[in-house]
């Protein structure tokens, strides 16, 4: 940490400060400059908050050096995480495709799009149960009734699923029925939500909050790491930026830069970063070559009559021309699909 | 609701936006223009999804006319609503202020800052005790213990507590002790604890997410609002944008922007929508003279050694010129504050 | 400067960002740290560009610790900058007040509108005979004639005139014609024309460009100063974010910033930062109870039929009310407005 | 268009609105909603701003059907615009690899860097002799005498070469040496610039202003285009976001949106859109999975002493490994590269 201090700031301020590093049991490497005075604080800083000298008087800024958060990065972990599921692997050379609707809307329209989705070549089915939705007036989900529908497909299918858990309360009730929890963009700095996840076993896919920095992102991670549970998936879902021609703006370069800064899985989701089911193929591809580790995609039978994300979701048809595409890009980067039809 | 058709849309394509708007209940106004044809949808599409008609085929957009929120409206509810607590309303002539800590760090703490904020003038007092820290390691706050001595404040001074919830399993027994809620602004959009709050009684101070519109604050506000709960008083606390100079953008325009779309109470946070001491004041001001209903503002007897958010806390002696100045700019736009002492 | 190296970097490398600190006659204090070496070049570093340093290998960031701007630093002039002109100052005590059109639309308009907004209270008057405008298709001003006209305007009025130069070869023949100069918002980095801009010695009104960060402006506004050009005007006018209520956001929190980083006046704008005429009273309030030098607003005789911006010009009606109450907050920070008429 | 009106705007606005319709040869096509009255203007808007519509009395808002450009809209031309150089062409199958250093610095750079960049697979030369710069104490360009090394390089390597363009009065001198004009992100929207761009008739490399939405690209590129000049070539290059992690946020979505709404070649610079050389071959991949018809990107024999932008500069070595990975991904989706020393 570096702590950078107001021009004159008289000596009595810069002893204070040299004395808090001490507490915090860093050693102080004082710098006097010609207009300022900067302190370095070396150690091990990565569970010192930075708020604990911004305070102090005479501090103009606090330069943070090493990374706020630790089990995520791969300064400690080199390797590159790999988490197993039924009949491939996550972060690993082969490329998942997890495919589904936004909700679960009858058991009918959840079997049937499985079994498309699972023809097309995904690896894993995705499907919302209880829905945050914007407007309370807008459809909020089936619940516990869509868990069962999904559960069906799986046994259907053999595809894994993956369902969004919104409230600490769910949490018991879904981890029987779900192989991988997502954590939804809204729900990013639940902290408690995030804690109590981290207590359970159960994989996560973990969304970046729409406003949320890379870095943040991945401090917030940590309250799920720092539980115990380790399998946690990030996914780039697209910021809120000053661009409206979509609905959100896919912040592409985040994967390599966190390809780079941590070890865990980063997936992509040109569904929601693009909503808009024209663009969708286009840029599951970019996510690929940039180095993702799989692709999350919103597909639906009749995306005319979804009772959400309608306007971003692909028909099976679409989709299956997609993973085509996929195929091609993954190959052109030296890795490839998960192989269809492997899981038992 | 207007449908814009894309360039060329077919006939059945047009009639099929025709058969769903009447399914809708509205009525439809078809204008068949030189390249594209546009649907008017006319009756109450208040509660009536805009993505019932984006995934329609032949779609290009959906511009919705009337607002997608309804209790928040000043369309349906002219008047100001003006909320009592004990010895002052808020949104009313008489702005109240609250203060107080971010964290409640002890007993000790707590009591002298209450009386402290009292004696410069706040007329209610506020203070955390379940914090949402972006780092699993920074302080997480003391809980039912913080509450204890929040009860034990308001007693001393009179002065009605606010703090934050941030669980729905916390509702239950935060309700015996505090007079307001505070929803903060990583929980605008957590529609389950919004749901939660809504079948309480309690008065609610509703924080805009930091990357929340406007439009979104208020269709949120409306998960509480629908439940019952109709004591919602907004808080504009800055929003995430490109500027670094500053910790948040305090978006002041939206002050006159919701005292003309809602008729709940506005008030301003200058404390986060700024991040620094320096300029709180400045901004409390601006708040005012914009329109504001009331000023929040973290007061703490020793920033430098807060447990969290002291580089934008104030002192008391600081924060009581503040309120001075305050008053003056109240006065000039034919307002005042809520006198001190005046509670029982 | 502090160069922080990348975990793990050579000696070698660490050797090699000392010798260039060195030849950049500045001092070097490396600071070895647990994980990463940190080094400090101490020296006056405004003008060493910090990317000499990024590109070094081994070098992970490059922190500025002194501005990367001089002139405009309050560092280095301490007391406010004021600046004369017939019967008014800038950056004093008493504000000003600039009102007028957008656009120069005929000789009446001007000629109406300079004795409507002089009545009113305005000590100085806009108007813009070249129009930056986003369509090629829309009205583009009327040029020298509308000089004509705006000359003629003072002469009646005795009101300064302040009229955007857009391009390096308008300058020569506006220079006869106006007071001041407006920079506009989306040449904030036209670097070219502030360079000329700086050549000359006509009071400069500079706005900030709609997605500048502070530090950007005060940068560019060098540009002009290093020509021996002192007397530029800073101007917030909203930013671009993601909000939509507004066409722009108004960064209010940047007048107290600007106020604490330079001796520059610093005035705001609530016709371009809001784009609508219903909001630009409370944010002219607001500004100026920021600590804001003066306004600058659009004024219109019949904003229905303006050739642009007719939605967030006011009337002289309502000009003259904002005067009164931007008067009485004035006041309420100790401050007033420029008394009319004053000037000869 | 669609004007909106306010609720309960009385029959006298409605007629005025109906009016104005008639007098921009528009027909006018009103629908009495419940709450609001809409009316639609058919016919050839394209040319019709907006704002005339706004300012009128009881208007609440104005919403565009038809695209505010014309020229550049693929509405109007559907084919893919394609430009012949020396050697290939740009919007074809084949994709050009543009390279070069930020600036000139001498002639032997820019001799060597031509040669290597050719050697590695490039098919035009970049380099910058005006150069933008954030600080007047920065490097600023070589000017003419840069030019003239441009030209050598030329000569050598028979690669086309592209400059940047900042002001009118620079036209004439370099339309001598230039095939390609670029038009900078700050001057995106420097109008008089762009009018004296399209009079000429050297094609142009156009790239995106930092906070440009795609609209506004298009809008401004009609500048260029009604002048004659119809070789335009869109460049997305970064848009500024909240995130700091990288310079810029690659806004990879607008290059399928791009291809979508224009029928002009848009290409990728992943050098500014990443501002870190360790990130620009994942985004150059990306951009041309995504669809983009070429790749920009900074070259430099020795970044760590670059004048300029050395932090995102490429080695040659890693340029040529770049240009590989490009070709496979190009190949991926059913394109490839401009094959190397083709040209005469």
């Amino acid at each position: 940490m570096m702590i950078i201090m107001r021009p004159g700031a008289p000596k009595e301020q810069i002893d204070a400060v040299i004395a808090e590093i001490e507490r915090q049991n860093l050693s102080s490497h004082p710098i006097f400059g010609v207009e300022q005075t900067i302190i370095g604080a070396v150690g091990d800083g990565h569970y010192v908050a930075q708020e604990v000298f911004e305070a102090l008087p005479g501090v103009l800024s606090v330069q943070r050096i090493s990374q706020p958060y630790k089990l995520a990065s791969r300064q400690f972990h080199e390797q590159d995480s790999v988490f197993q599921f039924n009949g491939f692997s996550v972060g690993a050379n082969e490329l998942p495709i997890i495919a589904g609707p936004c909700s679960i809307e009858s058991r009918e329209q959840i079997l049937g799009i499985a079994q498309a989705v699972k023809e097309a070549g995904a690896n894993a089915l995705r499907g919302g149960v209880f829905k945050p939705r914007t407007s309370p007036y807008a459809f909020q989900g089936l619940g516990q009734e869509g868990l069962e529908y999904m559960a069906e497909a799986r046994e259907l299918t053999g595809l894994p699923i993956v369902v969004e858990v919104m409230a600490v309360s769910q949490i018991k009730m879904m981890e029987k029925y779900v192989d991988v929890f997502q954590i939804g963009a809204r729900n990013m700095q639940n902290f408690n939500l995030l804690r109590a996840i981290g207590e359970t076993r159960t994989p996560v896919l973990f969304k970046r909050g729409m406003s949320a920095t890379i870095e943040e992102m991945l401090m917030a991670s940590e309250y799920i790491l720092c539980g115990g549970n380790t399998q946690v998936i990030l996914c780039e879902r697209g910021i809120r930026t000053f661009e409206t021609a979509t609905r959100n703006t896919t912040d592409i370069n985040a994967i390599p830069v966190l390809k780079k800064l941590t070890h865990l899985p980063v997936i992509i989701d040109p569904s929601h970063s693009t909503g808009d089911s024209g663009y969708v193929s286009a840029i599951a591809k970019a996510g690929v070559a940039a180095g993702a580790d799989g692709v999350i995609v919103e597909v639906h039978h009749d995306p005319a009559r979804a009772f959400s994300d309608g306007k971003q979701s692909l028909t099976p048809e679409v989709f299956a021309k997609m993973v085509k595409q996929v195929k091609a890009v993954a190959e052109a980067v030296d890795r490839t699909l998960v192989p269809q039809h492997e899981r038992v």
